[in-house]
């Protein structure tokens, strides 16, 4: 090995500050300094033309644009590995990448706590009306408001089914985190049903049939063509009336102006959502609503996931460079046999 | 039986109508029409002079003061059990109705569940400052304000130590619900150490050890002169720098106080509360932290909790008058035999 492989961070890293310096004694570790998209394309013919990996973070679009097929086709040859660093890697269009034979990665167990448990939260809240209890006893109404400062009364688990569209790690994670609340049944929709030890209780049903049944629709499905606005106007008119519904995935899964309009009509009984269609921009007439609980994608915000994220992507790198293979290759690549030979 | 036994209702009931009107085909319910203590004596010579149990609401507090010795006083002795719809019965002091062969009552099993998801949502907010990133979205400050709107980072339950004071039926209930978020480790702090069963993998510990170990404080005991103001400022000097801590039991159990300027000095690190030591006066300069996450005493503030409270009430007097025997005396009269005999 005349010279150590090339690895290119876009984006902001750092966390994992042991695990990148552990990497960085067999590989050069080069921080990608091209502010535009322009500036990329022209930099990967001359300052990074040699590169091995690619690794991006979700903020890294608004320097670099969106990972598409006019991007993969300005790649260098030399570049074998694409690595995300996060669970939805909507932001890539995987196909190119596949045609021209390079690996794409995303996080899968690290996310997947943090994530559970911000859908859990919104699931509360969403039932009890927690937002709004806390919002009038600091407008300090609770005094001249009455019992529990005239809160709308809230909804117990018992009893409710709970329908999760998507039953990945994440979706699996929420399912082990609302059981021990006691609700009545949980449900679950996926490409293809579970063996039983990972359904652990939840029962296999049709995506009509999960609308149709559900109290609690919970949305934990990567965004993608096929579950762009899976969530519209058609599917919100055949939920239960009251239903709600919380959103840790993306938020083009549901169409937000239908979704606003169901909410507005009262047929939506709450809506809890950590991502937005739009987001940052999220429409006033939205989050303003008394039954909607709104965060600003805090789904890992964490000091430990954000390590436990960059370490993950770290090991998935050197694992490549050593093996020839990637920890967790996206879903699209799960068949695709890359050959490639480790580097290292 | 030449005439029904009666129940004297004070505050408002009716949730539970069916269990109600069951009741009624062998008890005439009264509704106490008295708006003031002084009233409510004078009502109890007279038009209440007969009546065998009297059940009561938090808030009939407003009308007939507290349930302490003055009020045991004016009973007419037909008075054989006194029954309160909620957990916490602060609001009566047991020992002279105890030496006036009373039986005193509170709720059980039905407050459980929904305090223990009060008191989940408010450790889930306080570890995420979700609270924080809720307020920065729906101030419009998302798009301006970076990364989840520049909410600060929070906390994963990896790796944390909870320790819960109290281990009845909702401290319990709350281990149950916190433990598949995957904290490092359960201790409890309780009058007794409870069976392993009980226990169910939490570890029994001094409230000393407690104090100065656990990341996370749940508090979960009655409130009573041995309880009152048990965290103070001694107590939280003693805990970890960065301590959150949750209250879903009574205010008065913590000195707001000394927390409040805990909380001023950055040595808390944040607090999570469903009540109150003054409520419902909270200081603002208490609920406008921004690691403060409050909530107007909504621990049952559910739908079914209300009914499944009351038709717990409507059981409990069934059972007393057709036994002799509550189903769920306050604990200070667990080791008393009142030789009561069934009244119909």
């Amino acid at each position: 090995m005349l010279q150590k492989p090339k690895v290119l961070r876009l984006g902001a890293w750092g966390e994992a500050k042991a695990a990148w310096a552990e990497l960085g004694e067999i590989v050069e570790i080069v921080d990608c300094e091209s502010k535009t998209r322009d500036e990329f394309f022209a930099d990967l013919k001359t300052k990074y033309n040699d590169i091995t990996s690619i690794v991006r973070t979700f903020f890294s679009v608004n320097n670099t644009g969106r990972f598409d097929a006019e991007l993969a086709a300005h790649l260098p040859k030399t570049v074998k590995s694409v690595l995300h660093n996060g669970a939805g890697y909507d932001q890539i269009d995987v196909q190119p990448f596949t045609d021209k034979g390079i690996q794409v990665s995303n996080i899968t167990t690290p996310v997947e706590a943090p994530t559970a448990l911000t859908a859990v939260y919104l699931t509360l809240a969403a039932l009890r009306n927690f937002q709004q209890g806390h919002e009038l006893l600091t407008e300090g109404k609770w005094s001249s408001g009455g019992k529990c400062a005239g809160a709308n009364l809230g909804l117990d688990p018992e009893g409710l089914t709970v329908g999760i569209i998507g039953m990945g790690g994440i979706g699996r994670a929420i399912r082990d985190r609302l059981v021990p609340f006691g609700f009545g049944k949980v449900v679950y929709y996926n490409r293809s049903k579970l063996s039983s030890e990972l359904e652990n209780g939840a029962e296999y049903v049709t995506f009509d049939d999960l609308v149709a049944k559900s109290d609690v629709i919970m949305l934990s499905v990567p965004l993608n063509a096929k579950t762009h606005h899976l969530i519209n106007a058609d599917v919100l008119a055949k939920t239960k009336k009251g239903v709600v519904i919380v959103n840790t995935a993306r938020g083009a899964v549901i169409d937000e102006k239908a979704l606003t309009d169901a909410l507005k009509s009262g047929h939506i009984g709450a809506f809890g959502s950590d991502v937005f269609e739009h987001e940052p921009e999220v429409a006033p007439e939205l989050y303003n609503m008394l039954n909607v609980v709104s965060l600003p994608h805090m789904g890992t915000h964490t000091k430990q996931a954000l390590v436990n994220m960059e370490a993950f992507v770290v090991e998935n790198v050197k694992t490549y460079l050593t093996t020839g293979k990637m920890l967790t290759n996206v879903p699209e690549q799960s068949s695709v046999d890359f050959k490639h030979t480790p580097v290292i």
